[in-house]
This record gives structure tokens, C-alpha cells and sequence, in this order.
């Protein structure tokens, strides 16, 4: 069993309302010294498989068919090997 | 500058139906291996600061009082010192 620890993020140039909406509420709390924030989603997925080659092949299809919008957002995730029982 | 990158995941005994969607949809698109998806949020976030150990302090804080429901969710981070200019 091996977990994918996947991070979606919009790509640079995308505009991130939610991200500044934070950032912006971070900085009305007293903290100044922040700069920028971007918002993005972390997706945590238990998968069976031994092969580790394998099993990454087919979590990046994954990523590219479902998990994100090639368009404007990019991803990257690794893999942890999970002890069964 | 400093880059915190938090994530905040839905604690293990909270149910998570986006998680469940998300597993049920790559189920349907072929991939049975899939077991389990949670999904949760991860914030990109420049700070200014010298101090590693005060950074931490301060996006602690943040997470505790904006950025996390103590109630429902957990989060964890890591600082990454970045190159001025």
C-alpha cells in the first residue's frame, strides 16, 4: 500500500482571489510581515500496489485525467510506502 | 523571506464526502487501486523574517487562530528559507 500525497496549486500567472483574501485577512490580524499567500489543495490517496514505478505512473495519470485542470493549475505529489495491517 | 507551506487536513475521524467523490470518480474512471482520498488545503505563504525559529512561532500562531478549525481540522508546515531579489 502506498500513499500519494498529491498538491494542486494554480500555475504562476493565475490569479488566486482566494489566496489574497487570506493574505489580506492575515495582515488585518497584526500579521504584517506577510507578503503573498496562494491557495491550493492537497489531495491524500491510499493506493494498492507494489511496483513503486507503477504506481506513480498511474497516480500522475491521474493527476492529468481528474485531479487537475491542466489549463491553470499544476501538480506535483509523492509517494510514501505504507506498512500493511 | 520565508516560505511556510501549511497544509490543513481534515482530522482522521472526520468525514470528508469531497474526499469521497474524489476516490468514487477515479474508481469509475478505472483506477480500483484507489482505497482511499482525503482532501484538504495547502497555503503557500512568503513572510518576511530573520529568525527561523520566530518565523515558525508567528505562522504557528496563524494556523491557530485563521487558517485551521481546531475543532474539525490539523495542520502542519515547513519553513523553506528563500533567496532575497
Amino acid at each position: 500500500m502506498w500513499e500519494a500525497c498529491v498538491q494542486v496549486m494554480l500555475k504562476p500567472g493565475v490569479l488566486d482571489p482566494q489566496g489574497e483574501t487570506v493574505g489580506k485577512a492575515l495582515r488585518t490580524l497584526g500579521y504584517d510581515e506577510v507578503q503573498t499567500v496562494r491557495v491550493g489543495k492537497v489531495l491524500k490517496i491510499k493506493v494498492e500496489g507494489a511496483d513503486q514505478a507503477a504506481v506513480a505512473a498511474r497516480v500522475e495519470e491521474m493527476c492529468r485525467k481528474l485531479l487537475a485542470n491542466p489549463v491553470i493549475e499544476q501538480y506535483s505529489f509523492q509517494l510514501v510506502k505504507e506498512s500493511e495491517g
